[in-house]
C-alpha cells in the first residue's frame, strides 16, 4: 500500500512562514520564466527554449541554441504552472499553456519523438549518445508535466502528446540497438511511473523497472554506446576515464549502499527505485533505497538537508565529507531528496522520512531563492567569506549572493515546481487515514468518519511548536471534492526534533497511540472541535559526527527544523573569530521588522583576538584573548537577503 | 652592487639534514630521468621528449608527442646535470650531455629557433600564440641550461646555441608583429638576464627589460594575437572570459602591489623584474618587488613557503585565503619564490629575503620529494585526509601519497635543479664580503684577508642552533679556485626566528655588528681559528593573522625553520580530534631511527570525543569529553615517507 499525496484543489496554504515564498510562484516566478523562455525579457540570459520548438515545428526559420537539455526548461515552467492554477486559477495563464502544447505538439514527430536539439541540428542521431544527450531527461520532465496539468485541468491533450513519446520510447527501447539502453541523466525512470499512475498502462510502469535494472550491468552500456559510430555532441563521448559512479551506473540498483555520483542524478534514480519497489511489492529494491536513505543522512547530508559536496561534478564524494565553504550542496539536489523521503513515506508510513524531508525544505530548498523571487542560489554553502568566492579558483563554484536566472536554468524552475506542490508534502491519504506531514497553515476539507468537514490549521510554525486545528462546517456551496476517502484516522507527525508532544481535543488531553513516528488520533471530530498539538523544541546546539572532519569543535544552532547562521550584518567582519558557548541559555526573539518576521536567536560568545598582533605578519606566537559577544542568528534559509556579507553555519566553540 | 652567488666547485655540502636529499640527485634522479626522457623507464609515463628533438633534427620519422612545453624536461634535465657536476664529476653524464646538446644543434633552425613542438606539427606557426605555446618558456630553460654548463664545465656549444636561440628571439620581437609581444608563461625574462650576465651582451638584459615593460599594457597583447589568424593550438585562445591577471599582464609590472594569477608564472615574473632592477638601477622596479614580496610573506604564503592556494588554475587568490586542505602550494611556487627572495637577498643585502627563502626550501620544497628521490608531490596541502582527495571532485588536486614522474614533469627536474644548485643560496660574495645565509654542514675555500683558507661549517642545524666553523690550511695541491675575493667580513645571517644569538671566536666572545639582519664579523681568521655560533631557536606555536579564517583557533608547532605536523602513524586516526595544549612545554627528542634521524617534537594535548554520540547519525546534542594525549610531531618536510595517512599541520587549540 502506497499513501496518496492530497490533491492539490484540496489544500489552501496560507502558511505565515512559506507565505512569503509560495506567493511568487504565480506573481512572480510565472510570469518571469514564460519571459525568460520567450526572450521577452531584457535582463535575463536568452534562453531561445519556445524559439526552439518554433523551429522544430517548422513554424520558424533558425538554428537551435542552448544546453542539449533546453527543452525541459519549458517543461519544467509547464510543471509548476500546472501545480500552481489548483490554488491561483488564472485564465491568461491557461491560455500561455495551451498554446504552449499545441505548439510542443505541432513539434512532435509522428512516431512520438520530441526533442528540439536532436530534430534541428541531429536528425538521425536520436538516442545514439545516451549517456550525455539529455533526450530522455527532458522527456521525464514533460511527462512530469502533462500528468501535473492532467491531474490540476483534467485536460489530455499534453497527456496524449506524453503518452505517444512515451509509447515510442517503450518500443524503441526494446529493440537494438537500445535494447539495453539507459539514460545518463536519471528522470524518465520516475516519470514513467507518474504516467503509469495516470493511465493505468503497464507498459510505462515496466519499462521504468527494466531502466533501473539495465544500470551498472557489464558490459556497460555507455562503453558499447562509446564503441559505435554516434553523435557524441558536446562531450567527450569517450568511455575512457569516465567515472560511471557519475551516471549510478557503476553497479546494479539492487546492491546500491552508498549513494554515489552527481547528487541530482542520483535521488532522481532513487524516487524511481521506490516507485517500482512499491508498485511491484519488490522488497530487494525497497531495501536498497532504505540503505542508500541511511547512508546519505547518516553520513552524505549536510544538517542543511544539502547533499554532493563536490563543487567539480556536482557529486556525492567519500562517507563523512562535508567540506562548509566549497560545499557545492544544488538546491535541485535537496529537491530531490525531498521526492525520495516523500516517496519512502508514502510507501512505509515512516515519519523519519518526512522529517528528511522537512530539513531539505526548510532549509537548503528555501536557501536557494531570495525573499523576492528574482535571483537564486544554485549552490548552497554553509560558510562563505565573499572574497574568496572567485571566479577562476577552486571556489568559483561558490557565489556569496544570488544570481539572477542563468542560462543552466535547472534550479529556478524547480524551487517553482516544489513550492506550487508544498500541498503534496503537507497531507496524504489512504485506507482511512489524514498523515499531516508539515506543520504550515493551511485548510482542506475532508470526510470525517462520515462528516464533510473543513480542516483548518493555525501556527506560528517553525517558530513555535504549536498547531490549532479547527473543525467546521463546510460552507455553502462548498461542494466536497470528487473523491473524498473516509479519514477515521488521523496521523500527525512527531518531529524527530521533538523534545515533547501533547495533543489536547477542545483543551483536554486527546487520546493517541504512536505508530511509526506518527501520533495517532481517531478522527471522530465534529463541526466546533479544536485539536491542539504543542511540542517543545528548544534551539538547540548540535555537534557533528566526530568523522566529519569539517565541523570538529564547532556547534550549529537549531530550532526545530531550521538550521540558523550567524550572518555578517549581525555579528561583524571575519566570522571565524567568534566562539559560542553552547552551555549558556539561548535568546529567542521574535522581530516582526527583519526578514520578513522572524525568530531570531541569539547565544552568548566570545570574540577572540590576540595580544599584539602585528598585523603586517601572516605568523607569529600570540596570546589569545576573548571579549563577551552576543552572537545573533538568522534562519539558513533566510541567509544573503539584505547586505551581502559572511554567513557561517558551524560556529566554533569552546 | 649586487653580490655574487658562490661558484658551486668552491662549496661541498655534506649536510646531515640536506644530505638525505642531495646525495638523491647524482645518484638517483638524474638516471632516472634520462631514462624517462629517453623512453627507456618502463614505470614511467611515455616521454618522447629526446625523440622530439631527435624527429626535428631529421634523423628520425615520427610525430611530435607531448605537452607544448615538453622540450623544457629536456632543458631541466641538462640544467640539474650541469650543476651536479660541480660536485660529482662523472664522465659518463658528461658524455651523454655532451650527445644531447649536439643532438639540440642539430634540430636548431638556420635562424635560431628551436622548439620541437612547433617545428614538428606548426611549422610556420612560430610565434603566433604566445599566451600558450610556451615557445619562450621553453627557450628560457634551455639557455638556463646553458649558462649553467658553461659555468660548471666552461664548455660553450650550449651557451652558443642559446646565443643564437636569443639572438633570434631579439630580432623578431622588435618586428612586427611581435613588437609587443609577451611570453604567457615568464621565464625567458630570468634567463635572458642570466644569458647578460655570461656573455655581458647588452641586448639580452634590454629584451627582457622591454619584456617586463610590454606586460599589463592596452590593449592587450594577447587581445592582438587572438584576433588574428594563427596557431591556436590546444588552448583555446580567445580573449573572452580570459583572466589576464593569470598571466601577470593585467598591470603594468611597475604599479603592482598584490602578487596575482599562476603562482609559479608570478615568481619567475618577480625574479626577472628583481634582476633587471638591479642591473638597471631601476628603483621603481625594485620597489615593486618590494612590495610583492610583502604582499606574498604578509598575506598570501602558507606558514610552510607554499604560494599560490587555489587548484583551479594553480593560482594566488585573495589575500589571506589559505586553506589548508585544498591548498595548491606547487612545489615549483616555492622554489620560484626562493628564486626570487634570492635576488632580493644579493640586491638589497637584506637577510629577511633568505629567511623567507629558507622556509620554502625546508619545509615545501622537500616536502615535494620522497627521501627515496623516486616520488614527488606538486601540490602540497597543509591538512591531508587521505580519503576525501578523490579524483573527480573539488579535492582532485591533492594526492595524499607522492607520485611517480608524471606526464606534465614539471616539479621533480626543478626540485632536482634546486638541490643540485643548494650552495648558490648558501654563500654569496662580493666587495670583501662572505655572506653565510643557510647553515648547512659545507667546506669552503675562500681569500680571508689575504690568507688562503678552508672554512668548514658543523652542525646539526636546524635540529640544533650551533653551528661551528672551522679555518684551516687548505691541503697540499688544493689549488685556490680562480677568482677568489678577498673577504674582509663574514656577514652570518640572524634567523628571524632566533631569540637569542652570539659568536664566539676560540671560545671567547667574538665582536660583532649588525646590519641589515646579517652579524658581521672581521674575516682576520687563522688556520685553527674555530667560529662557534649559537642562537636559541626553541619550538613554539605560531598563530595565523585572524584574517586567515582557515586558520582560526588553531596552532602551527615549529622550531627554527622547519613547520612540523601530525601524522597519522604517530597520533592515530581523525587528527581533527586532537587539540594541542599551546601553554605545555613541549619535549623536543632525537630519534636516530625515524625518518634517517630526526627530531621529533612532543606536545601536551587532548584527544575529544562525544559522550554517548549514537554513531549512526550524523547530527545531535553532544557534550564534549576530552583525555589527555601526547601528541607526535615530525617535519612537515618529511611527511609522507612512512605509511600513508591523515597529516595536519594546524592543529586546533584550547
Amino acid at each position: 500500500m502506497r499513501s496518496r499525496l492530497i490533491d492539490l484543489h484540496n489544500i489552501q496554504i496560507d502558511d505565515p512562514f512559506f507565505g512569503r515564498y509560495t506567493h511568487l510562484v504565480p506573481d512572480v516566478i510565472i510570469p518571469y520564466q514564460w519571459n525568460v523562455l520567450n526572450d521577452m525579457e531584457p535582463d535575463a540570459a536568452p534562453s531561445h527554449a519556445i524559439r526552439n520548438f518554433r523551429i522544430a515545428a517548422g513554424l520558424e526559420e533558425g538554428d537551435f541554441y542552448g544546453f542539449v537539455f533546453q527543452d525541459s526548461d519549458v517543461a519544467k515552467w509547464l510543471e509548476a504552472a500546472a501545480y500552481s492554477l489548483a490554488s491561483h486559477s488564472d485564465e491568461d495563464l491557461v491560455e500561455k499553456m495551451d498554446e504552449t502544447i499545441r505548439l510542443l505538439a505541432s513539434a512532435q514527430m509522428p512516431d512520438g519523438y520530441l526533442d528540439t536539439y536532436f530534430q534541428i541540428r541531429e536528425n538521425g542521431q536520436q538516442f545514439t549518445n545516451l549517456r550525455e544527450g539529455h533526450e530522455l531527461y527532458c522527456a521525464g520532465h514533460l511527462i512530469e508535466a502533462g500528468t501535473a496539468y492532467y491531474k490540476v485541468t483534467g485536460k489530455r491533450e499534453l497527456l496524449d502528446l506524453c503518452c505517444r513519446m512515451a509509447d515510442h520510447i517503450v518500443d524503441v527501447f526494446h529493440k537494438e540497438p537500445l535494447r539495453r539502453g539507459i539514460p545518463g541523466h536519471e528522470e524518465i525512470e520516475l516519470a514513467l511511473v507518474k504516467l503509469y499512475e495516470v493511465t493505468g498502462k503497464e507498459s510505462y510502469l515496466d519499462m521504468a523497472a527494466e531502466f533501473l535494472d539495465r544500470r551498472g550491468r557489464k558490459p556497460y552500456y555507455f562503453e558499447e554506446e562509446a564503441a559505435r559510430p554516434a553523435w557524441k555532441g558536446i562531450f567527450d563521448s569517450s568511455p575512457d576515464g569516465y567515472h560511471y559512479s557519475y551516471s549510478q551506473s557503476d553497479e546494479p540498483v539492487r546492491i546500491m549502499k552508498k549513494a554515489k555520483g552527481h547528487a541530482v542524478r542520483a535521488v532522481y534514480l532513487y524516487c524511481a527505485m521506490a516507485d517500482v519497489a512499491c508498485y511491484k511489492g519488490d522488497q530487494e529494491l525497497l531495501a536498497a533505497c532504505e540503505r542508500l536513505y541511511e547512508n546519505i543522512v547518516g553520513r552524505q547530508m549536510y544538517i542543511t538537508g544539502g547533499i554532493g559536496s563536490s563543487g567539480i561534478l556536482e557529486r556525492f564524494t567519500t562517507d563523512y565529507d562535508l567540506p562548509n565553504n566549497s560545499a557545492y550542496a544544488e538546491s535541485c539536489a535537496s529537491i530531490g531528496l525531498a521526492l525520495f523521503c516523500r516517496r519512502m513515506a508514502q510507501i512505509t508510513g515512516e515519519a523519519k522520512y518526512m522529517d528528511t524531508a522537512e530539513t531539505a525544505l526548510y532549509n537548503t530548498v528555501l536557501s536557494g531563492i531570495a525573499m523576492d523571487g528574482k535571483s537564486f542560489f544554485y549552490v548552497n554553502p554553509l560558510s562563505v567569506w565573499p572574497a574568496a568566492c572567485m571566479e577562476g579558483t577552486s571556489m568559483e563554484h561558490v557565489k556569496p549572493v544570488r544570481q539572477k536566472w542563468f542560462g543552466c536554468a535547472c534550479c529556478p524552475p524547480n524551487i517553482a515546481r516544489t513550492l506550487a506542490s508544498l500541498g503534496e508534502y503537507c497531507l496524504f491519504t489512504g485506507e482511512g487515514n489524514l498523515w499531516m506531514n508539515l506543520f504550515v497553515q493551511m485548510e482542506t476539507v475532508q470526510n470525517f468518519s462520515g462528516r464533510l468537514l473543513k480542516m483548518r490549521t493555525e501556527t506560528r510554525y517553525p517558530f513555535e511548536g504549536r498547531i490549532r486545528i479547527r473543525f467546521s462546517e463546510t460552507e455553502t456551496g462548498e461542494t466536497a471534492p470528487a473523491k473524498t476517502d473516509e479519514i477515521n484516522t488521523l496521523r500527525v507527525r512527531i518531529p524527530g526534533y521533538a523534545s515533547s508532544f501533547a495533543i489536547t481535543r477542545n483543551s483536554r488531553p486527546a487520546e493517541y497511540e504512536t505508530d511509526k513516528g506518527y501520533a495517532c488520533v481517531k478522527a471522530n471530530f465534529i463541526s466546533g472541535d479544536v485539536l491542539e498539538i504543542t511540542f517543545d523544541m528548544p534551539s538547540k546546539f548540535m555537534s557533528a559526527n566526530p568523522a566529519v572532519r569539517a565541523d570538529a569543535g564547532r556547534a550549529a544552532l537549531v530550532k526545530g527544523p531550521l538550521v540558523y547562521c550567524l550572518e555578517e550584518q549581525d555579528n561583524g567582519r571575519n566570522l571565524e573569530k567568534l566562539v559560542v558557548d553552547t552551555d549558556a541559555p539561548v535568546r529567542e526573539t521574535f522581530e516582526k521588522t527583519i526578514l520578513g518576521g522572524t525568530l531570531i536567536l541569539q547565544a552568548q560568545g566570545w570574540r577572540e583576538s590576540y595580544e599584539a598582533f602585528d598585523s603586517s605578519k601572516l605568523y607569529q606566537e600570540a596570546r589569545t584573548v576573548r571579549e563577551p559577544v552576543t552572537l545573533s542568528f538568522i534562519p539558513y534559509a533566510f541567509w544573503d537577503n539584505r547586505i551581502p556579507g559572511e554567513m557561517e553555519v558551524w560556529v566554533r566553540k569552546r
